[in-house]
C-alpha cells in the first residue's frame, strides 16, 4: 500500500529549508511513501534543486502542488481562517478532505492549524474537541499524553474523549488492545483534584476503558499508563516545563564538562555514553503531535524543529496511516460516541460499591 | 538573635529517624537555632540518645516537646483537624501561634498540615487562600514558583494574591525589591489561556507588582522571572513532571554507564563532573516549600525526604525567619489588601492602552 502524505512545506520557524529536505529524506528510507509539497513553488523547487535530487522513484514520490499563502506563526485564528483561503495549509488539508492524501503534516501555527483542520476536515462523531497527543519517553518506552493545548477550559466529558481517543490511537499504533488509562492529578486518591477531575474520574470509572485512575507528573515517566489523560493547559505547561528541564540539564552538563582540560578531557571519554542518554529522550524523536478527532489524520510537528525533527513527524503520520488509526478512531467514536460512558450499569454499580459515592450526572444516562 | 523553631518530628515517610538527625546536624552549623522537637517522647528521645548528643550547647538548643497524637499520611483533613487535638503537627503549630517559636517545619500530609495551620495560625489579612511556595532550580539560580498544590480551583484575585506574597517572599529573602513575576500560561501572548489566566493577566498588569507578563513551563528552567504564578494544580503537575524527568535521567545514566566494564571506568573517570551536575539540581536542596498567607511562617518538607531534604527544610525555616519574611508577609498584606490590584487608575489605563481590551471585573473597584 502507498501512504500519501500532505506536507504544508511553509509552516514553522524554517519553512521549506527544514521542511523539504526533511521530505527528501523520507522517501529516501520509505519506499512505499508518496509525498505532496505544498507552498510557494518557488522556495520548494529551489530546495529540491539544491538537494539534487536524481533518483527516478524519489523525485516521482514528490510531488510539489503550489499554494499561494502563508499562514505566518504569529497570525491569528481569523486571519488563518478567513484571509488565507489559499494558504499552504488549507491546501495540504484540502487534499486530505478530498481523499487525495491519507495524512497531513504542518509544523505551523498551533491554534490556526486547529482551526483550519477543524473547519476543513470536521469533527468525528461524539467529539466535540479534537485534542493534541503526543508520545513522551519513559522508563519503559513512551506514554501516550493528551491534550497538549489545543483545549484549555476542558469539561468532564471532554476528558473522557481524550481517553477513547487515545485508546483508539495506542490500541492501533501499538498493538496494544486494552491499553491503561490515567487521570493526570495532583494525588492518587479518588478524592484529589478540581470538580472537573473528579467527575471525569466517575465517567472514566464507568466506562469500559481500562482505567488506571488517578496518575500524578511524576507517573508520565515512571510509564505508569500507557495513555495519561489531562486538560490541555495543564498538559501544556508539563510538556514546555519538561523541555525546559532538559534542556537546563544538557546545558549544565555541558558547562561542567567545559571547565578545563580535565573535564574536556573526561567529556571526549564519556561522550559516547552520553550520546546514548541524549538519544533516549531526545525530544525529536517524539515529535509529531497527532491531531485526534478529526475526520482525517493531520500531525503537528514543533515550530522550531529542524529537519531530523521534521522528519519523524512525518514517520508518525506514516505510521498512522499503515496502522490504520483513522478507522480505527472513527469505529471508536461511532461505536462509543453514546454507549461508553455508560455502557454497562453493572459495572458503574460496582464501583460505585468499591470506590466511594458516585455523582449522578446530567451527562450520563443509562441506555442499556 | 536567636531563631526558635518548632520541628513536628512524626510527620513525613519516616518519622523522628529523618527529622531528629537532621535536626541535630542543624544546631550544630547554626550556633543561634533552637530546635523544639515536638512528638511521641520515647522515639524523639531514643534517636536523641543514639546521636550521643553531648555538646552542652547543643543539648541546650534541641527541647523536647510531648504531642500524644500523629497525624498519618493517609490522614484525612477532618481526622487532622477534629480527632488529633494533641498531634505533634498541632502542638508545633500551637507553639508559633503563642510566639513560643517563629516558625513550625512540618514534613506531615500537606492537606492535612495546610487545614491545621490555617485553623491554628489564621490567614492574614486580604488572603482568602494560603499558597505553597517552593524555589527551582534555573540556569541563572532559582526562581520561586507558587501555588503548587494548596489551591486546585482558583479565581483571578487568588493568583493575583499569590504574586502580592511571591513577590513579599522573594523581596524579603534575596533582597530584590522589585522581582519580576510570570503568570504560567500555554504561551506569551494576552490573549492566551483560560478565562481565570486571562483576567488575572488583567489584575497583574492592573497591580503596583514589577508583572513581566504570561512564561511557558520552560520558563522555570530559563530563569525568565524571579516568581512564576500558577494555580496549584498546573503547579503541582509541572513540579511533579519535573521530579520525574530528572529521575529517569538519572536512572538512564546509571543504567547506560553499567552496562560494561568499559562505561564503568567511564562512569569513573566522569563522576567529578556528573556529582556536580547532580548537586546543582539535587532537589534535596530544594526542599522546603513555604505555606503563605498565614500568620506565622510554616515549611513543608517532602514527605518522603531524608535527613538532608529535611535539614534543608529547617535552613528554609531559619532563613525566612532571619529575614523577617513574615513582617514583610503582613505587611504587603495590609498595605496591598486593597489597593495592590487597583492602585493607580492611570496606570491601569495606560495598561489598557498598550495591551488591548481590558475587562471590567466586579472584584476591582476603584478606591483611589
Amino acid at each position: 500500500m502507498t501512504v500519501k502524505i500532505t506536507i504544508d512545506c511553509m509552516g514553522g520557524d524554517h519553512g521549506p529549508s527544514v521542511t523539504v529536505p526533511a521530505a527528501i529524506s523520507f522517501v529516501r528510507s520509505h519506499p512505499d511513501a508518496e509525498l505532496v509539497l505544498v507552498g510557494l513553488e518557488g522556495p520548494i523547487r529551489a530546495q529540491l534543486k539544491r538537494a539534487k535530487v536524481v533518483d527516478a522513484r524519489e523525485i516521482a514520490a514528490l510531488t510539489v502542488v503550489p499554494a499561494s499563502e502563508v499562514v505566518e506563526m504569529d497570525d491569528s485564528i481569523e486571519v488563518a481562517l478567513r484571509k488565507k483561503k489559499d494558504s499552504s495549509m488549507r491546501v495540504a488539508l484540502n487534499l486530505v478532505k478530498e481523499g487525495r492524501a491519507q495524512c497531513c503534516i504542518s509544523a505551523g501555527n498551533t491554534g490556526a492549524l486547529m482551526a483550519v483542520s477543524r473547519y476543513v476536515l470536521k469533527t468525528l462523531p461524539g467529539i466535540e474537541r479534537p485534542a493534541l497527543a503526543t508520545v513522551m519517553p519513559n522508563r519503559k518506552g513512551y506514554s501516550t499524553v493528551l491534550d497538549l493545548g489545543a483545549n484549555v477550559d476542558c469539561e468532564p466529558q471532554h476528558l473522557l474523549q481524550f481517553a477513547e481517543m487515545g485508546h483508539a490511537l495506542v490500541s492501533a499504533v501499538d498493538g496494544n488492545e486494552r491499553p491503561t488509562i490515567g487521570l493526570l492529578n495532583i494525588g492518587e486518591e479518588a478524592i484529589k483534584g478540581n470538580e472537573v477531575i473528579k467527575r471525569a474520574g466517575e465517567l472514566l470509572r464507568a466506562s469500559t476503558l481500562n482505567f488506571y485512575g488517578n496518575v500524578e507528573g511524576n507517573d508520565i515517566y515512571k510509564g505508569t499508563t500507557d495513555v495519561v489523560v489531562c486538560d490541555g493547559f495543564v498538559g501544556n505547561v508539563a510538556l514546555k516545563a519538561s523541555e525546559g528541564l532538559a534542556q537546563m540539564l544538557i546545558e549544565m552538563i555541558k558547562e561542567e564538562f567545559s571547565r578545563s582540560w580535565m573535564t574536556k578531557l573526561m567529556a571526549v571519554l564519556a561522550w559516547p555514553v552520553l550520546a546514548r542518554v541524549k538519544h533516549r529522550v531526545d525530544y525529536r524523536r517524539y515529535s509529531g503531535a497527532a491531531l485526534l478527532g478529526l475526520r482525517g489524520l493531520v500531525i503537528k510537528c514543533h515550530g522550531s524543529g529542524d529537519a531530523y525533527a521534521f522528519e519523524w513527524a512525518i514517520k508518525r503520520g506514516y505510521d498512522a496511516v499503515k496502522n490504520g488509526v483513522q478507522a480505527r478512531l472513527t469505529q471508536a467514536m461511532e461505536e462509543n460516541a453514546a454507549p461508553l460512558a455508560h455502557s454497562d450499569p453493572s459495572l458503574s454499580d460496582a464501583s460505585a460499591g468499591t470506590s466511594g459515592p458516585h455523582i449522578a450526572f446530567a451527562t450520563v444516562s443509562s441506555k442499556a
